[in-house]
């Protein structure tokens, strides 16, 4: 907004410094994007991180009852969680470092680019000078005009008209001589200018592209991990369905029991039979 | 493992203490479950926390530059992505809650299976007691037998031999009298035992489907946020996709032009034509 409004207030012939600003902008926002991929890769590390430790928790749960052998399918899920986002991490690390070098070669890109619209800039502060020149011999030519006419309508004599006539032809062939330059000066700049403005348009361009690509990788990474993420919740649910009350039970019985064969008359579950039978018999 | 080693080593009819401690592990594993969602909320709430962080930076990344309206797109991305995470945390504190009534209730309705099973207890400790009594009657009467058996080979006097033989009976009578009671309060444990044990396993069965219940109510919100992480993805992509690098330039070249009709022949871009413009009128 701010280079908006230099454009327009004041200052004329600026239109170079919105667009060689917007290139350095270029710079920033490549940095920032690492910026803001390098804190996204931190948030998940610290994430994955958390993670490991919960599934650690889940490990030191208590490992008697019936309900001892789900903990281990909390434990592996939230270790392969970890994992997800470990993977994720890694994925961002290797981004990063491509935009790093992104980051240099724009650098190097935009020295360049400075060297090479020297001259336009040269074409600018020309123009510059001279419409001021021309403005200036123009309000000259005008006054010199003015005072000639204005000797000859109040009588004066003919030496001081001819003398007024002098400065305003001087001052109308200087006013001339600044027409043409500035119509010089402007073809020069429109040329150049036109150019520049094509080739700063060019790396804008190449920019925002190079910059989408990089936001695609990012997105990809982030997709895939939500796939897999995915994948890892789908398998936690399916492990909790097929854990069953009869198969919890079963397996306490069976580190409890005696393994001794349940009499066939025997009404109560393998359960309570495998700890009657423990326990009375001698 | 303590418990089955117990069981089988040493000590006997102690089938009901592993009842018992099982009933009451069951009660730890309740409370490790309620852990195990806290931490994981703690762990999403810190999480949500790092977004939206993450959305405050990508606000203040430039304003200046063709990128930077791309910046918005993160920003929302991002808030929104942090409040998928939070809405999850908001949904496990209300999980806990209930979960944390099941733990009262639990302890509630253990502490009342305690006093419902106490003669289950006496009748454990009593067929002990017996046990431990046969196996000594037992012994009395084989060493007895044998005692009398001896003198009667070594040929001792009958008065010596009929003394035997009167300890012998009497011993003999002592076994059987165990015997029978021991048949008494076998029964007696049989029957008690098998009705607590059925009561433990119970109990059980009603401790497992409530943490299953817990269990599919906490994946189902963790899958809920999956979907929603989801769906805030898919428009990030969309939102990216949809910023076309032609609709950047000529955002850039509004924000900074003069608004005036590009002429039909010029052969440059509007952003080209919009600032070559602003640099050369007067």
């Amino acid at each position: 907004m701010l280079l908006a409004e230099k454009a327009f207030t004041g200052e004329k012939n600026n239109g170079f410094d919105v667009l060689y600003h917007n290139m350095k902008h270029g710079q920033i926002s490549s940095k920032e994007l690492t910026d803001f991929i390098r804190e996204r890769s931190t948030i998940e590390e610290a994430y994955a991180r958390s993670m490991t430790k919960l599934a650690k928790s889940a490990g030191n749960f208590s490992q008697l009852g019936t309900f001892a052998p789900v903990w281990d399918v909390f434990k592996t899920s939230t270790e392969k969680l970890a994992s997800c986002h470990m993977e994720l991490v890694r994925k961002l690390q290797e981004l990063i470092k491509e935009v790093q070098k992104y980051v240099d070669e724009q650098a190097k890109a935009h020295k360049k680019t400075k060297e090479e619209v020297a001259s336009t800039l040269e074409a600018v502060q020309n123009i510059q000078t001279i419409s001021q020149a021309l403005q200036k011999s123009k309000e000259i030519y005008n006054a010199k005009t003015v005072e000639q006419e204005r000797l000859r309508k109040e009588g004066a004599t003919q030496r001081d008209v001819d003398k007024a006539g002098v400065k305003a032809k001087k001052a109308t062939e200087t006013y001339k001589s600044y027409v043409e330059k500035y119509a010089t000066a402007k073809s020069d700049f429109e040329q150049k200018m036109a150019e520049t403005a094509q080739k700063f348009q060019d790396i804008e361009e190449s920019h925002i592209l190079h910059m989408k690509e990089i936001i695609q990788a990012y997105a990809q990474s982030v997709d895939e991990t939500h796939i897999q993420i995915g994948e890892v919740h789908n398998e936690f649910v399916r492990n909790i369905e097929n854990t069953s009350v009869e198969s919890l039970i079963q397996k306490l019985a069976e580190s409890k029991g005696t393994g001794k064969e349940r009499p066939g008359n025997c009404k109560t579950s393998c359960f309570v039979w495998s700890v009657v039978s423990v326990g009375y018999s001698m």
